[in-house]
């Protein structure tokens, strides 16, 4: 083993998760620990705080900080959306990178993300063999889409699924209390892959979810669906919906422009923004039925929702970004920490090395045969892999109540 | 004391809470204790349930499962929106429900609601006083609102609040990730009272909360809104802010009319329908502003989050049912329970007794005085009424990682 001496760097990029900060915490303590890493650095804003030189001194924070952050939401770094382009149309970026590492003898470069932060980390990985700099890159896997190639699953998606599937349930028993009926959309995240939205059929599995659930994997045909909820309805006098925000009908619209489209014929105010999906549909539904109906959003609060977190989940982020340096110090670089699930009926997962240029750009969607023949929910394979991942209960130490979340100081290292 | 042998009825009505089926439990348990009680029913859909002979014998009823009913949110024996005309009216209702009480010997009725259902609890009382039916008759307070009349607070208002608070702070974390900044805009409940929107103040006195909030107590002018939210935006490239639901201009009219009335003059679609308060809102302020905005309604989640109840509030919910049924064997009738809170730093709250005539419909809004003078955001005031209700963590015991809640056989009690 070559003992790499040199600075560690680790940056936080696209939306956030509830766990993607044990991740960081994990980079964190376990790079402060190695020798051959002479300083960690947390980049402010992932790529865009390496380009702009703005990043923290991690050694200044206290201890017991870093530890809540294992429970603490959102990115504690600050988060970016930020599509390097590639170095043969245009290399300044890779330029400035090595300017940067250069200057502070940074030889790890850690970053956590999904499918777009994956492309940043392997073109950095790319163009530093090129240039001959020697830099171990690892990418930490992160994404409540769960839509990353390779991977069992991903960090942060466990957590968002435990709490989509809890309020789902929660809002099932809501839904049916007066005698006079009503039908419930849950609108949930996930624009190309519907693993989020899956993820209300473990609330189905428990007898207390929704009836219809609508993934962007099918195509969405919108006479059907007012078909089957309407004969739900009739039936039950309730019916619950699970709709994926990125649902789309054959000829590839989104639903979601169904509203806006009707708005917009006749209107110039840009009542496109007025409602999202659940209310466009709820909209079309009530139209339809005559029924009360109810749009719901999970909106923000299914990606931070770090009060009904799995311990699984955070466990394994945790573990993802620890591993990620304890490779990389070891000598492997070009690569993405991921799960492999082993065999049989008890859970267990072990991390496995992917090559960054495999996850970059590649998205995962749930197979067709987890689907059922309607295409409007999930069979028994989907349950057998989500309910172990919800497993364990996370939650924030509280302080009067509420949740302590991790303040961080945040110390910027000087140019 | 006069000993009145007889059966029970408990009933639940209006909006359901997290904590409903806690005094529910209250009310059960302790009934079926009692040597006076004969028999326990629940009423299906609270009084019309009695007036169609809709109830369960609650003694069918496993103790495990009615235990569970402590953190099970919703109604579990559904709950009803019915407003009884008065006697003087219209007798007909009143006949039907000493005839039904008459067939069963019920002398103890419960009934466990908000300022409406008081006022049914209030006119059912007083006209057994009136036709001389010996009955017992309770009112047990229960509303998320938290505007009961004579009460410190109302049992469900409490993990409401926690909830609020909690997600105000991750979606806080959540919504400044990124260094593009954002507006977030975050709809409550509360159609006459701000209770439950100032609740996310608690998330600002940890340094993580609205900017603004606005509650149906003051007057909301939205020039001087727009001015507020853009001046702390471009201050701060970010800005939470915190509405009710039932905000109005000085006019009365409810701010969330401004978007369908802009949508219905020329759209004939029903746009009204599309989005709420904080749809519209994010749609005014996009419009003014060109910021990034989004909108989150709290919507249903709100008032069932069992997951994140106060222990607190499960304690007292559960109280307030239990000494309802001991007060009323001993002899009182015509009364609501409610909550007296002690003088001094600690928080205590004792049962008082309340004149069901004093409660019913008398809705109780936030001091003036708690409210800052700009009238958007709160005092310390507020604070230290409201810290001590959300302490004590409340979560109902899991299964497969997923909320158990209690599953009631409903036996129905044969006519």
């Amino acid at each position: 083993m070559t003992v790499l001496k040199g600075a560690a760097i680790f940056g936080q990029s696209g939306g956030p998760t509830s766990v993607i900060n044990s991740s960081a915490a994990g980079v964190f303590q376990e790079a402060l620990k190695q020798e051959a890493i002479t300083a960690v650095y947390g980049a402010a804003h992932g790529i865009k705080g390496i380009l702009d030189e703005q990043f923290y001194d991690m050694s200044k924070e206290d201890s017991y900080e870093l530890d809540l952050l294992k429970t603490t939401p959102s990115s504690a770094l600050g988060s970016v959306r930020y599509k390097l382009k590639s170095a043969e149309e245009d290399e300044t970026d890779y330029k400035r990178i090595v300017e940067v590492f250069k200057k502070y003898n940074i030889r790890y470069f850690f970053y956590n993300g999904g499918n777009d932060s994956m492309d940043t980390c392997n073109k950095v990985s790319k163009y530093m063999q090129k240039v001959g700099y020697e830099c171990r890159v690892m990418g930490v896997p992160k994404t409540i889409d769960n839509d990353l190639f390779g991977t069992d699953h991903c960090p942060g998606y466990s957590s968002a699924a435990k709490y989509i599937a809890t309020s789902t349930m929660e809002v099932y028993h809501d839904a049916r209390v007066y005698n006079t009926g009503m039908i419930t959309i849950l609108e949930v995240m996930g624009r190309n892959a519907g693993w989020l939205t899956a993820s209300t059929a473990l609330a189905s599995y428990k007898g207390q979810g929704p009836d219809l659930i609508y993934m962007p994997e099918i195509d969405f045909d919108m006479d059907k669906f007012l078909e089957d909820c309407t004969a739900i309805y009739k039936k039950n006098g309730n019916c619950i919906v699970a709709v994926s925000e990125g649902i789309k009908d054959k000829n590839g619209k989104y639903i979601s422009e169904y509203g806006s489209d009707l708005a917009q014929q006749k209107d110039s105010f840009g009542h496109s923004q007025l409602g999202g999906l659940a209310a466009t549909l709820a909209a079309i539904v009530k139209e339809k039925t005559g029924a009360k109906v109810r749009g719901i959003e999970f909106s923000l609060l299914q990606r931070c929702a770090a009060h009904c977190g799995s311990a699984n989940d955070v466990n394994e982020s945790y573990l993802s970004g620890q591993m990620a340096v304890k490779y990389a110090v070891e000598g492997m670089t070009d690569k993405m920490v991921g799960f492999k699930r082993a065999e049989g009926s008890e859970y267990k997962c072990e991390i496995q090395l992917l090559n960054l240029t495999d996850v970059a750009n590649t998205e995962k969607k749930i197979p067709r045969e987890w689907i059922n023949e309607a295409g409007n929910g999930l069979n028994q394979h989907f349950i057998d892999y989500a309910l172990p991942l919800i497993q364990g209960e996370s939650t924030p130490p509280k302080e009067d109540g509420l949740p302590r979340f991790a303040k961080l100081k945040k110390v910027l290292v000087s140019k």
